[in-house]
Parts: structure tokens; sequence; C-alpha cells
């Protein structure tokens, strides 16, 4: 039986009609050996010559290896591969994520990057609100928005649950959220939560102040629409999807029912199991890049290399992919969250630029002068940023940004 | 700000009321201290200390550290963490296996098994159908099932894979499926492709043999179930999906939808994305798990540490959780898929016993003789297996067996 070859290094790469993935490749092969073995597998080939390929399949569907760079290798999969039911990411990811990452033939695989070529990308509608849309609805056109997660994640009721929010938000936030665990416990039941909170926005908003609060709906594929539906009766502003654990195509169904009529905020959670390793598994990015493409209007997208927590390497094409022009859509409103609080606040803008959603759970909920006094804080710290003026200088004269710098100092 | 401690060492374990996790972690900390991090970061704690949590919440909602021995280290949550939803593994993955991947406390951490209380696996069905149900539609109760992966993965048109088909089931081949990546490409429309199987599976059946082949219907959560109805229409007898790319839910969704009538095959594309690292991510185990829970009747587990491809490690708890009692749902029919030939069918059943599915794409795209004989080969390597003769005995009154041991060698 004939063999294929995989290669064709030098070639032009061919982005306009075909999709371009770039892998980081760990193996103890030659990296050509190694780059073949991944084209073959996610195409036309598998570990044995076989009878049934011929010439015609291979050269319509069979993946290129357009270029080796030292441990990074180009792959181009023709758009031919691709399912053409519109808009499968199920489909899409077992090409460009499947089974290369058990090949025995590498010892670790990571993809980097992906682009997609027009006709895959017109499958996709994109946000419907997107960032400029939740600055819309929060009467909020210019400076970060900033927000905080209830703490702790499970455990207040509906009702310190509301009083939360409104605190936080008569501290100045514009933004809260449930966590991601939080869904429909017995100790705090969703349709109560989501109506105390929305009270406590109407009250906000009665006293002038404008504030979202993502409701999280996460939950199994064949109800998330509908209980999407409900929250939104109950009255909430926006609603929140764990993408990972719930699937891009949960995030699509809520993204694209004309019926959902508030923004989704995307948490990421579980996202580290394969994103964490830089030799294996998936970077963020093109997680990055599906999230827009299937509707996403918010993205948890870490701390940009700032902060205590932070795992993230500063990354600013996961920033662009959020915000930038090479995909045609709306664009996503990228959230900076986890172990954020005052101190790294001027820090994480500068990174980020003005748009950009700040969130604090510890660092609102753990403010020696309570809820209200934390999100003044963040508040605070968001404005000097804003303004262009140091923490410690706009401290002088805000004595809760003052006291949040003095429990937790700044980076 | 009170501290609170998660760890509770020395105290027994509550798997009747709570979820158990094993967690290996790998941490330049004091292993007491990162096991209190993953305890707080997913149940109700956070960075940092807070005004919000009280002793209330703590002691009802807290997760336990109960033991730690050596990297391994024991984590259980209250069932009150959960969501009342019934059913729903997004909410229960982020509590599992949310969060604690990106904690700058931990170098690494794979989360090893899980174990449910009674009042979590009651909100789950499991299989309809199952490995018994299965083979109760193949008319083999004993022996293991042996089939195909149709080859090349994408490229052949509806018409050459009803013939692979048929010259497969010819050969005595009690399976086949579609590849991970095919699902309704130009070359190959599902509709046109499923109704051409299934005249070959009837005209198979016509001649005494009965077979199935798994239509994969792996698309976008809100119109998976539509696309299973419409297939099984045409005629299929079995439907596969790809459960990490589309997600839990969708296989949930197809499993408890009383309109889908025919089993459903799981493929686990996209799972080395976090199972390959011993150290990091997920073990099968767990997944294992959740597809059962969740409904799937067939399920890819790799070769158990047999044959030219295998990353996996032979793992019988992997085994056991398709088959075993822990779960009270009907058992999941186990598959031993990649790089499989028929040199290596009896190491495999040697380690899986007669309850197992074995398939070979190349192993039988790639037989000397053509599909038929390949087909032949690997159904006489399974015979040999179940009678107790070695390969190599039985290849000498088997020429096809014989061609594809010259071919490929034994183990």
């Amino acid at each position: 039986m004939e063999n294929y070859s995989y290669l064709h290094l030098g070639e032009p790469e061919d982005p306009d009609r075909n999709v371009v993935c770039k892998y980081r490749v760990t193996t103890d092969l030659p990296m050509e050996k190694a780059a073949e073995a991944i084209a073959a597998e996610q195409s036309t080939g598998t570990w044995t010559g076989i009878s049934t390929l011929d010439h015609s399949i291979f050269d319509d569907l069979g993946a290129r290896i357009t270029s080796i760079e030292g441990d990074m290798v180009t792959c181009e999969f023709p758009a031919a591969d691709f399912s053409i039911e519109t808009g499968s990411v199920p489909q899409i990811l077992s090409v460009i994520a499947g089974n290369l990452f058990g090949l025995g033939a590498l010892k670790a695989v990571r993809l980097e990057d992906v682009t997609f070529p027009k006709s895959i990308l017109e499958q996709f509608k994109g946000p419907k609100f997107g960032a400029d849309g939740i600055r819309k609805a929060l009467h909020r056109p210019e400076e970060p928005l900033v927000g905080t997660i209830v703490k702790p994640k499970i455990g207040l009721s509906p009702e310190k649950t509301a009083e939360y929010v409104y605190e936080a938000g008569a501290g100045g936030l514009t933004n809260s959220k449930d966590d991601e665990t939080l869904v429909d416990q017995r100790f705090c039941p969703i349709e109560d939560r989501t109506i105390r909170v929305s009270e406590a926005l109407d009250r906000l908003e009665e006293e002038g102040h404008y504030m979202m609060h993502a409701i999280n709906v996460s939950t199994r594929a064949d109800r998330i629409v509908e209980l999407a539906e409900k929250v939104q009766g109950w009255g909430a502003r926006e609603i929140m999807i764990d993408v990972i654990t719930c699937g891009f195509g949960c995030l699509q169904a809520l993204a694209e029912d004309p019926s959902i009529k508030v923004p989704i905020h995307v948490h990421r959670t579980m996202h580290g199991a394969f994103t964490k390793d830089p030799f294996h598994g998936i970077n963020m990015l093109p997680l990055t890049k599906l999230v827009r493409m299937v509707g996403g209007d918010a993205l948890h997208i870490g701390t940009l290399g700032v902060g205590k927590m932070a795992a993230d390497a500063h990354d600013d094409k996961n920033l662009a992919a959020c915000l930038g022009d090479e995909l045609p859509y709306k664009r996503v409103m990228p959230v900076c969250s986890g172990g954020v609080y005052p101190g790294i606040v001027g820090d994480i803008i500068a990174r980020s630029g003005m748009d950009v959603q700040i969130q604090a759970g510890g660092g609102v909920a753990g403010h020696p002068g309570g809820i209200r006094a934390g999100g003044m804080a963040m508040s605070q710290a968001v404005e000097a940023a804003y303004k262009g003026i140091p923490a410690e200088e706009y401290a002088k004269t805000h004595a809760e940004l003052a006291a949040a710098l003095e429990r937790w100092g700044s980076r």
C-alpha cells in the first residue's frame, strides 16, 4: 500500500481556504515524522497503510504541514474536512484538537492557535451584545467596568446575596455575578435569588446607579435555554455560563436563541485541566476565538500575568482575540478575574487598556470595612487608573482604597 | 477575619452522604496547605479571608480533607454543595474539576477518582441499552463483539462507505462505525450515508448476519437530538457522539429522549488534552463514570496497555467502571480501539474478558486481502481468543489471520 506524504514544507499558507493550526510539539522522533503523524491522524491517515485511501481523497482532504520552526508545527486542514452543518464546534474541535493528544509518537502536543477561513467564520454569528452592548446597558462608555463575584461562592441565602449585590453597587461597582459552582442549590434557589437580586438592581437604578449581575444558568444541554428564559423572566439583566463544563454548543444555543435578550457572561472553569501545561493541551487563545464565534458577550481571560493567583502568562493575543479585528463579530468584553485586589488594578489596566471588566471576589468581600467599602476601594482603584493617578497617591484622599492597600498591599 | 480549617485528617470518609474525590497533588508547599487550597477554592473559601463567611455556612458546605497519603489527597464535598436540578454534570464538574486546575499553589493536580452518594446517583438514569442490550440486538450473547472504524476517517462517499460496511460484515464483524471527525461533509452527506449503510446492514441481515454501524451525530447542542431522530428515521441502528467535544449534556439529552430508540456509541476524542499527563488534569476513570451515569451504551476505553499506539496504562478500574456494580445502572460495553490489529486481540481479551467490543480501523482496512479479508482476520482473532487458542496456532488453518500476522506481527 502506497505511502502518502503530508509534508508540504515551504509551500505558502492558504488561510483564505484552509483552517490553519499551530501546534507546539514535544517528541523524541524527528520533527517531520511527528508533524506527519498529526496531519495523518487528524485527516486521512491512520497508523498503517490502508487499501481504501486514494490520491483523489488525499489531495482533496489531506492535511498539509506547511512549516516546522523549532517545536512549532503549522498544519492546514482543507475547509472540506469540516461538516457542512453551520457552526458545529464539536466537529471543528474533533479535527483540530481531537485524537492527536493521545498519539504515542508525541510526548506532548499543544494547540497554540487557529485561524479560520471566511467560509467557516460565516457560519457563526458572534455576540449579540458584546463589549459595547454591555457598556451601553450600564451607561458607562469609557471607564473600565468594575465588578465583584459574590463570596463565599456557595452559602449565602437569596436575601444575603441581594444585600451583597446592593452594597457592592452602592460602593460603585458596575457588575457582579454568581460564582461558577452556584446554580440552584437548596440554600439559595435560583428563582428567589434572581428575583431578590433584580430588586436590588432596581433599587440601585432608582438611585441613579446602573449595575448588572450575571445569574449562573449552567445546566444540562436539554434544559439550559429554558432555564435562561425563566431567569430572564424573573428579572435577570445578564446570565452566566460555565462554557467548558457545559460545552460550546450550550453557549451557542443561548446566544442564537432570539428569546434570550440579555448578555452572556462566560466563565471558563475547568480550562486549567488542559491550558496549564505550556507543552500539552490547548492554549486559551483558540478557546477565546471559539467563545467569540459562538456568541459570548464577556469572557474571563485571567489577570494578564498580574496578581497573586495568576498562573496565566501575560497574553496580548488573547486580549486581541476578544477585542481585535481578526474575527468579524462584535467585540467581547474581556474579564480580568481571579485573585484581584485594588493594589493590582493599575497594573492590570496598564496592560489591558480601558476596554476591560475587572472583578474582585475576595478583594471586595475581604475588605476590613465590609462589602460597600470593598466596592468603593475597587471603584477608586479603577478611577485612579482611568485618571492615570497611582493608587498610593489616590489613596491619600480615598480612605477605602487606603484600607485595601493597607490589607493587601500593591504588586 | 477568622481562619477556617478544611483539614479533617483521620476523620472517617462518609461516601453515603458526600461526593468523595481523590486528587494527585504536585506542589512545593506543605501538602496540607495545598490540600486546603483545593478544599477552600472548590467550596466556601477564596484566596483571602472574607467578612461574609460564617460558621453555619462553613459547617454545612465546606469541603473536608479527610486524608493525605503521599501525593494523594482525599477531599469530600457535602451533597448540599451541588445543584438541586437533577443530573447536571456541568455543575458537578465545576465543583470537582473546576478552578483547582489553575491554582497557583499547585504545580499540578489530577482528579484521579470520584464516588457519588446515592442522592446524586439517583438523579441519573444510566444507559437505556448498555452492553447487554447491544449484545441482544446483535444476537451475540457470549463472544466479544468485533468491529471496525471505516477508514480513511474522511473521504469515502456514501456508496463506498456502505460497501466497506457490507464487506466488513461479510467478513464476520459485528460492528462498524463512523470515525470521530465524520459527521455531514460534502463528500459524504449524512442522510445518504445512513440510508446506504442501513441497506447494507439489511442485506447482511437477510444473509443471516447481524451487524450495527454507529452514525456520528456529533453537532451543536441545539440540534443534536433532532439530527439523531432524523438519522434514526433513515434507518440507523446505532448512533455515535464525541462526548468531550459535544459535552456530557448532549449525550444525556440523547439518552434520556424517549424518541431515541437505538444505542449510543461514545467516542472520547480530545480526552488526551487532559488525561495524558499522569500528574495533571483528569483521569479517564471519573469521565467513564459520568458517561455511564448520563447514559452512554458503549464507550472507548483504549487498549488496556496493549498495542502500538497505546498511551493508556492498563486500567482495570476503568473497565470496572463500565461493567461493575459500583454504579447502579445497566453495564456499558467497553470498546477497545486505537491501533488495534489481529496480533494483539488475544492479549486485549486476556485483560478485558469477553464483555468487550474490539475494533480495528487500519487493522482491517490495511489487510493485504482487502476489507472482507481484514474483517475475517479480526473475527478469527476474536474466535481464537474466545476458544483459548493462541492466534499463531489458529492462523495455521485460517489464511486471513495468517496474512494479518504476517503483515503486522503479534505483540
